[in-house]
């Protein structure tokens, strides 16, 4: 039984792991074939399964988080996650479906703050070994034109 | 008795409903007799209760909903709202006021991503056929200067 | 026992205290002798301790929000908060301590509305004759250029 305060915990701990420069943590959210992928409103309507950030198990995770650490992206910006709290659907065999919208704040070098990106994500949790885990995560972003290239993750 | 985590939800719902396009499902988060007022907080001051969007019954919110749709909104913007936690008050006959805050971006067609309103719900929420619904919701913002004339539900 | 749901409500109290013009009861979130401080992280990262606001008791809250309303701060601007849920550690003698995530937007006398300061809440409770009281606030800014000078509380 996942219940609202277990995900509410869940998705706080995942902001606070990436607002904290504790990018390491972030795989081990999701489960080893977890599907991941940021993508926008428009994208999604009209089914077009790429995004801008796509991967398919927590290993695809792992590189990024890798390449991130090269690119040393930490060095030019700063996130700030504002989740807000999930609409939960049906139990099923297969997880717990659950949207929960977000915004998201990058405070650049300089100090300026910008409300980077909002949108939704699109989730399915399970419960493996006691803990509670992503099998998927589908952030999708309301506007078209949110640059995350090479942005830290959603 | 409602309960903390019951607003939490209803109030997740009613946000995902507006920010996913589902608008016609907006009314039925209300009684038949609700009150719904956007106003903001300088006219409340005042004791003013014209705000710029009234209606004292759900199906003034259909109707709202109908116009909307006429004008086509959607095509020109689309809303995040991120809502914290409510503060309750207590439990009176009457139903269980509330007061939650709110933050709500706006993203328009060229991509753009502002902070669209800030403010407060003033809510008194009742329990009908063992659903929690609205008798009465007050978004009071913090800007003077809204627009919100033509604008989605807050 | 403190649990995540008491935490969520003791925020949004403290939250709306501020946001609802009610500094008066901000220090009465606080136990005489807390420590709050307004920081931001690069100072943290650097163990700098001073911050932009600096408190270690009760009275200095009072006096400040005295401060406040001698300077009329209220006519100039307005905050909303919004906060994240807290991430909770494990509960020790001293206290449990809590990392909570916040957006603060800022409206000024024009109606215009800015995000002005995002962060983190780096929090020990403690319970005293029955109630959550905060032995340690540290706001820590993610900006180093939030101008908090004559600014409400955080």
């Amino acid at each position: 039984m996942i219940d609202l305060t277990s995900v509410l915990a869940f998705n706080a701990a995942y902001a606070d792991a990436i607002d904290s420069d504790h990018l390491e943590e972030w795989p081990d959210f999701f489960t080893p074939d977890a599907h991941y992928r940021v993508t926008h409103i428009e994208n999604e309507q009209q089914g077009l399964p790429a995004g801008v950030i796509w991967a398919d198990s927590r290993d695809m995770l792992i590189d990024r988080v890798a390449a991130l650490r090269e690119a040393n992206v930490y060095e030019r910006q700063r996130y700030r996650h504002l989740l807000g709290v999930p609409v939960l659907g049906e139990s099923q065999p297969g997880g717990l479906s659950a949207r929960t919208p977000f915004m998201v704040a990058r405070i650049m070098a300089t100090g300026e703050t910008v409300l980077f990106a909002s949108g939704v994500y699109r989730d399915r949790f399970v419960r493996a070994q006691g803990r509670l885990l992503l099998a998927e995560r589908v952030a999708v972003c309301d506007s078209t034109v949110t640059d995350t290239l090479m942005a830290l993750p959603l």
